[in-house]
C-alpha cells in the first residue's frame, strides 16, 4: 500500500468531549502532516454493524491508501482482539467484534490480519480507550508509511462474524433489513441494488406500505412515499418532503421485502 | 482567482452517517492539499434560505480565492441547474433554488454562472447526491486552480431568487424576519445594522415585547431581554444568561419591527 | 515554545451556525499552514468549567507547541480580561472567567499572562465574538511563530480561581463532583486517581448507590454500575450496557464520596 496520508475515524463516541480529538492530537505527534477525517461518529453506542455498515459503503470513496479506523468497542480492556483488514489498497482497522463482518465476507480478497500491539514500542494503553491508545499511534505509522499491516499484524483466519444477516434472495422476492437512518429520517437498508437485477417491477413493502421504487426524491409528490438505489448502492425508502421513519414508525432493525409487482 | 485551496461545505445533511466524509474523500482524491472547513450542517432539511443566509454572511471570513459549497438540494436529480457565483475573489456554488438568491441580489457585482457539468470527464452521477458526485470535484479543481469558473460554466442572467423577503424600511421603522437560531437561544435576523443608520433610538419589538438596542450581552440583567448588532452586521435578540428563543417562545420565521423608541 | 502549527478549538458553542467555522477562516486567512482540531463544542452554555476540565485533561495528548483556545465567554464585550497560560510548552488562551482557574492551581509551573490587545494590529472587534475576533489572530500568531505569548501579554498575578471546588481528600474517604457526562452517560468526576492512593478498596458512594471499581466496562454484568480510573484519570461512574446518568439519575454537579470499603 503507498499511504496518502489520510485517516478516516468513526466511532459511537457522539459529539460530546474531546475524545475524537485527542485521537487526532496522538496521530499529529507521531504524523505532522496526517489528514484526518471525520466519517461518522454517531453510531448508535455499542452497536458495531452500523459503523461497519458505512464503512464498506464508503471507503472507495476515499483514496487508495487510505487508514480506516472504525472504533465501537465494548469490550475494550478485555481480551478481544483488533483487526487489520488490508483490502484495495485500503487499511481497515476495527476491533474483532463483528464490526468488520460484513466487509470481510462480502470481498473475497480482503486479507484478515490480527494486530500484534506488542511489536511496537507503544506506551502501556489504558484499560478503557484504545482508539487513542492502540488504534491512534497505528494509524499513524501505516499512514505514514513508517511500518505496513504485516509488521504489526499476523494474518489469521478466524474473526467474528457481523451481526446482521446478509439480505435474503430468492425467486421474485428480496427480504433485508433496515440498518441505519439519515438525517431527513430516509430509512436505509443493507440490500444491495445486485440484488434487484431479477425484478421487473420491484415494489418495497415496508410497514404494511407498498412504496414503489423511483429514481430520486423529486419525483414524487409530497408526502408519498418512494424508494430508490441510493448513492451508497443500497435500497433507501423515503417520503417526499418529510420523513419516512415518522412516517412509517420505522427504526433501525425494521424489516423489508422487496416483490416483483404489486400484492393484492 | 487566485486559489486559496480552501474549500467550506454548508448543508442540511446533518452530523449523522458519512454524507459529508465521502465529499471530502472525494475533493482530496483530486486535491491533497486541499483545507477543508465544515461551516455549517445543521440547516432546517431542504430549507435553503439559512444556508444562503449564514454563507453570505461568512465568506469574508475566508481567504480569498476559497470555494464555498452550499448544498441543500431537495430537488437533486431532476432538472434544477447549479449556479457558480463569482464575487470578491470568491467563488461560491449551489443548487438553483434560491439558495443564494439573496447573496447576488445584494451584490451587484456578483457574476452569476450556470455550471455545465458535461465540460468535465466526470463519472455519470448518482441522482441523489450531487454534493460528492459533482460539487465534490468541482470545488477541487477550482480549488486546485485545475480550472476556472469559467472553464466550466457559463454566463447567465436567470436564476432562482431569495425565498425570504427583504426587510421593509420606512421612516422610523425597519420590518424583518427571523432566520435562524443559534446555541444559545439568540434570535438572528435578516436586519442589516445599516437600516438601523436613520433611528435615532431603535427599539424591537418581538412577541409582544420592545426590547432595547445595547452593546453586548453582559451589559442587561440575568433575565432581561435585550437586541444588539451582532458579530455578523445583523439585529440579534437576545436574553443575558438565558434563551430567547424559548422565552418569546419564538422560532424560525417569527416576525420582528423595528421602531425609532418605545411605543405606548 | 517551538510551535507544532497547531490549535486546537473548545467552545460551547454547539454545532449550530458557522461561529468556529469562520474562526478556522480567520486562522487560515493568517496562517494557511494550520492544523485546527476541535477539541470540543458541546460545552454547556455559558459554563466554563466543563471546558477547563477537558482542556487541562487533554492538552497532554497533543504535541507540545500546540495552541489551546477555550472560549466560553459570557463576559464578552465587558471589561473582562483574557488570559494566556505557558505550560510544558503548551499555550492556553481563555476568558479571564475561571475556566482556566483549575489547570493553573495544579500547576505550579504555569506562567500566566494577560492578553494586551492593543500590541497587536487587530481590525476593531466586534463586541460579541472575541472568540473570531481576538483569540483567532492571537491563537494564528502563536502557532505561527510569528510572535510569542510575552510579545503579547503580560505576566500577572491575579486570576479569576475555578469555579468547582477541588476534590476533599481525608482518611479513607474522598469527595468530589461529576464534571461532565460522555455520550454513553458515564459520569466523569474530578477526582483524581492519585487521590485514591491510601484507600485499600476503593468503594463509590453516588446517589445511594454503592458501586466497585474495577478495571474496565467489560468486567462488569450487563445492567450493573461499576467505578474505573478513566482514560483521562479521573474517576467515572458507569453502567455496564447502559447509562448510568439515567440509571442513577445524576447530572452535571451530582456529589459522589469514595471510601475505603463498602458501608453496611
Amino acid at each position: 500500500m503507498q499511504p496518502s496520508g489520510i485517516v478516516t475515524i468513526t466511532t459511537d463516541f457522539g459529539h460530546k468531549g474531546p475524545f475524537v480529538a485527542v485521537m487526532k492530537g496522538v496521530i499529529l505527534d507521531r504524523f505532522p502532516a496526517a489528514k484526518i477525517i471525520d466519517l461518522a461518529h454517531d453510531i448508535p453506542a455499542q452497536w458495531p454493524p452500523e459503523a461497519g455498515f458505512w464503512v464498506s459503503r464508503s471507503w472507495r470513496w476515499f483514496p487508495q491508501g487510505t487508514v480506516h479506523l472504525a472504533i465501537v468497542d465494548p469490550g475494550v480492556g478485555t481480551e478481544r482482539d483488533i483487526l487489520v483488514v488490508d483490502l484495495g489498497g485500503h487499511i481497515f482497522m476495527a476491533p474483532d467484534n463483528g464490526l468488520l463482518g460484513q466487509l470481510i465476507a462480502s470481498h473475497e480478497e480482503a486479507r484478515v490480519l490480527q494486530l500484534e500491539v506488542d511489536r511496537l514500542d507503544l506506551p502501556a494503553p489504558s484499560a478503557t480507550f484504545h482508539g487513542r491508545d492502540i488504534f491512534a499511534p497505528v494509524a499513524a505509522g501505516l499512514a505514514a508509511g513508517q511500518f505496513k499491516a504485516d509488521d504489526v499484524a499476523v494474518a489469521t483466519t478466524e474473526w467474528t462474524p457481523g451481526w446482521i444477516e446478509e439480505p435474503e434472495a430468492t425467486a421474485g422476492r428480496v427480504a433485508g433489513v433496515i440498518v441505519t437512518i439519515d438525517t431527513f429520517g430516509n430509512l436505509i437498508s443493507n440490500i444491495d441494488e445486485s440484488l434487484l437485477a431479477e425484478l421487473a417491477e420491484p415494489v418495497i413493502n415496508i410497514a404494511g406500505q407498498q412504496v414503489p421504487m423511483l429514481r430520486t426524491y423529486g419525483l414524487a409528490q409530497p408526502g408519498d412515499y418512494l424508494a430508490l438505489v441510493n448513492s451508497f448502492g443500497v435500497v433507501e425508502v423515503a417520503r417526499a418532503e418529510g420523513s419516512a421513519a415518522d412516517g412509517l414508525g420505522c427504526a433501525r432493525g425494521a424489516p423489508l421485502v422487496i416483490r416483483d409487482g404489486y400484492s393484492l
